[in-house]
């Protein structure tokens, strides 16, 4: 590690959430991008898989088992679950890992079973690793050997819900969470419902009641509320767009107002840089390629009730830009390195 | 009027809902397009502003004050609210009317004063006025001269409300409508907020707590459910897309569980060609283009609660379609006459 | 075969073409759809993969091996090439065959194995086979047992070039077809190239000098053209739309100007129903869903040079639709039955 | 100005350009922005016009009269043509001009009164202005005082062409240049063709034979081969996407094949960081949001033909982003100072 760049390596880099990764890290002012892994694709230039990258000098892809270590300061990994786990576990000690995967997310191992459908093999690892949410969990990533980075909908949602839950101004009863995603949340994978001609000029709700990333909420929303278990509603819905995430929620207040809320968020965001509360309803096009989320809320026409909007760029605030942005507070440099880029709209 | 046909006019044909009415009423086998007012573009050829109707034999477009409706046996009006109720005040009692605008839906006139921004001055059309939920109100419409097409987005969630409340199966409280809509329900007119550049690739929700379409949802809401008044949560996003509507209703079950609503909704629409029941979440898609509304149920995580699908073409029956449907009850052709188009998708 | 109605049967219904086939004859007043056919999908409801056509009354699929050919008067074949010969071979001699694979195409069997590597096994089939150009050759169509369906661009090019290059209008020399397809055109297939997140916002070409609809084209501008063999330029390009082609001719003519070409295009057009002459540069938008081809000319400023636009629905007069009409024309029914349908604009 | 720093202004920041150079110039080390105009929104804050700049920190859009130069070292200008001329006439000697109009692109004021209406007022300004295209006027730019950035169709036409007119390579006669754009061309402005729903799911030709961008192709094409002037065929098409230019040209080469014409870039191009040689047909997500342009060959199936690609942003190298790039010759900056963002893919 020289005095001011750290050597990283991006494991499953032939993904959108790895990829992306590489385009923010490429501009990284402390980050040389020394190591990329991606089994399926070893031996190719990564240009060879993302044309948009040939004017980049990176090294070719490896597969990660055939990866030399020895130089490498952090890793950002990319893999999907359940594969991340298996690959994390391998690499030595000195390699800080930022993983977005939901493999750490779940702290307690019955509930990642139950939900991703086999045994955690890891729970040393899992008892060390920090909830990425970086707003919220800043300290303690700081200090982090291994970083889970939170899940596209839950980062939205959370970033919302958490400073209002733990100042007490919503009621967990009930709480809605109506989400809208772009198609890149599903990944690079060859599903029939991932085609164009399935997507386009279209909409629908899908994984109703059923979606993993509703534990991970309710993980986070009891805790920030002081209680022990909390069932919420959240029910996605796959939108016609590449990137962005929208979440609406639904929620009954405790005596609090819209303008309650909003100072609350804004007393809790007033010094991160990527949070901002805005008055109208926000749009998933004023945070496009940016590592921003906005918030806003509004009385709701129902007495006593609220209406809470959170929006964010699913690979970036919601994966990979968060990767960046916890690497940052791992390695002390400035939280923003890496992600000033501005959204781009249209 | 021959045997077979009747004469028809579409007032405002050069929006999109009065295009859309041509296109059905084209294909209709009981319809002769007799008339076509366009103010803004009278003396034009209609496909000199829509040029896909280039091989159609129908009238030019002339101004609706100098048409000729001795011979017209209906209208559907396709015009902007406000503009309506006074173009349709000045119509011969002779001529059936199908407003697809918003001037007769409301039954209170201070509820549309409210809403609408000025004095109803047709309150004894007003009066008379049959709210045109097909599936719902088909005895009344049957005997009506003039029928108010409900709008778009009422449409959809009063087709999936109305007999569960009926049947008591919903909770009235905190009732929650989350809507998704394509662009076309902003019709036609030049707003920045409409251009692609401002819409695709991006979603917002818009018209928060303040959308001229809760109101009337409530209206219906409260007749069924057998109350005075209500206030629900209707929350409209608008999505990339040309056509489609989605509604989301989280609710909470009067001891009802999803299979007890499906079943009461294939009771009550057993004999309703144009609405289905189907397991999964459905999907725009499988509505675009036609007069179909598809409903779907599930149980929420949250015990007690359940989440409600709605899914329709704004233009055919949150709109245009449901003129025609309307047209027909009114008339006595078969219902589906002229609707038969299957979805088109993809 | 009652008096009115033949029954039909759809081998390859699981694919777009052939669902966009389902469309169109659940609609046909001379039509039961009485075989579906679709191995990976035999056993299942058609509603199952298309959840769009749950209301309609159709038979289940089944595998062609499993299929009941007794009672059937016309097939629509909507297999991929090769499949398609082998299939077709065995149907019993007395089955009118609509094939929209490229199978029975080219004449040449030599050019057919070059384009799509495989010796063709049919050949006897291959002599009787009338290429399904339905405005240019009716009268073979009508006396035919197998037709083969024009590839989508070629249904495009063709529609505009071969009647100016009969009347010598044109140039053979040099034509270059530059030609944009929405994204249905690659078929249901799970290709990397086929997601959303690749298509959406972008562009490019592809089968660069490559693409086999290239022969096709040759086949018949030879022909019309009275010569022996001809080479073109054919550059096809995936525009982010489900459907709709666009193909823009670039060619020098024979002393003509544009408004001459027009005028060939009338006179020859006059009497059919699909084809429409308009002033305008056409758009895709104005097809959409329907069975219409629109043409338009343009003087070039490079003197002597003129511009070619033509357009149609890549699943309906590119494939679907015209198998339809061919199918009208084999059976005398009339040539529009089943394709009333106005274009889905917006 | 400072040590590192220069001040900039951005003349019409309320534009799609202009937003896009505000965008690239906030992250630009040796930039602040000090001025912006725009005289229809003056006196309100950026992030009111486009909330995405929220967390920038700027000053409020003021009118272009109102507008205080004394410290402004350089201007970039999104205003209109004709607007612009007026402008820029007005501003003071010592401030740099970067004009991205069209006022200052065509050398002949005669031909500028063709194409555009008016005459040129500032025939001096005209004569001083130097063509803008980065890579090929690198040395006068670097000395300019006023720099007209070339239209986006040019910039991608010229970038492929110039290098190999200058070489003899290609044949003037005939060239072909069928271009697709996305909507984000036509700017922010409110036309009825603009529209979401007129411009989703389809597409078509538009200024056929009469774009204004076909002069200035030629006059950088006859200048290129040497002659005195030239006929070009340029061909636009509007494609539902929101950024990106697609150009493809059909030519006849001398005695050339595709692969001598990619070593012809290769060699002019080598040390140019923009522009990027590449094996397949690029596509113009892969230069999606950044400064790059790509360029590929392809033998014709016609002998002696070629066919050759080239892609950019529209509102970046075809805009705003070869306006900070031009700035950076300007004022001896590095060239991709400000310009380091990778494509935003998918």
């Amino acid at each position: 590690m020289s005095a001011s760049k750290i050597n990283v390596g991006i494991i499953g880099a032939s993904g959108y959430t790895g990829a992306d990764a590489v385009r923010l890290l490429a501009m990284h002012p402390n980050v040389e991008i020394k190591l990329l892994t991606g089994n399926a694709h070893a031996g190719k230039a990564l240009a060879e898989i993302y044309p948009q990258f040939g004017g980049l000098d990176v090294p070719d892809l490896v597969k990660a088992e055939d990866a030399d270590w020895s130089t490498i300061d952090a890793v950002v990994c990319g893999l999907p679950h359940s594969t991340a786990q298996d690959v994390i576990a391998k690499l030595p000690d000195n390699v800080k890992v930022i993983d977005m995967s939901a493999d750490f997310r779940l702290h307690n191992a019955d509930t990642y079973r139950q939900w991703y459908g086999r045994t955690h093999d890891n729970q040393k690892l899992l008892g060390e690793a920090v909830y990425g949410l970086s707003e919220h969990y800043g300290d303690a990533i700081k200090n982090a050997r291994l970083v889970a980075c939170p899940g596209c909908y839950p980062t939205a949602a959370l970033l919302a819900l958490l400073p209002l839950l733990t100042a007490g101004l919503l009621s967990t009863d009930d709480l809605i969470i109506d989400a809208k995603s772009g198609v890149t949340g599903a990944g690079r994978s060859l599903k029939e419902q991932n085609l164009f001609s399935e997507v386009a000029e279209g909409m629908n709700a899908y994984g109703v009641a059923a979606h993993r990333h509703a534990p991970e909420i309710e993980q986070e929303v009891a805790k920030a509320a002081g209680i022990d278990d909390v069932r919420v509603n959240f029910t996605p819905h796959l939108v016609p767009m590449n990137r962005g995430e929208y979440v609406s929620v639904y929620a009954r207040a405790n005596k609090a107002k819209a303008a309650d809320l909003k100072a609350a968020w804004q007393a809790f965001y007033a010094d991160k840089p990527f949070v901002r509360v805005v008055d109208e309803a926000p749009a998933t096009r004023h945070v496009r390629g940016s590592n921003f989320c906005l918030l806003s809320a509004f009385d709701d026409r129902i007495d006593g009730r609220v209406i809470l909007f959170s929006t964010l760029d699913n690979l970036v605030k919601g994966s990979s830009g968060q990767a960046v942005q916890n690497m940052n507070l791992m390695f002390g440099f400035d939280e923003t390195a890496g992600l000033g880029q501005q959204p781009l709209y249209p």
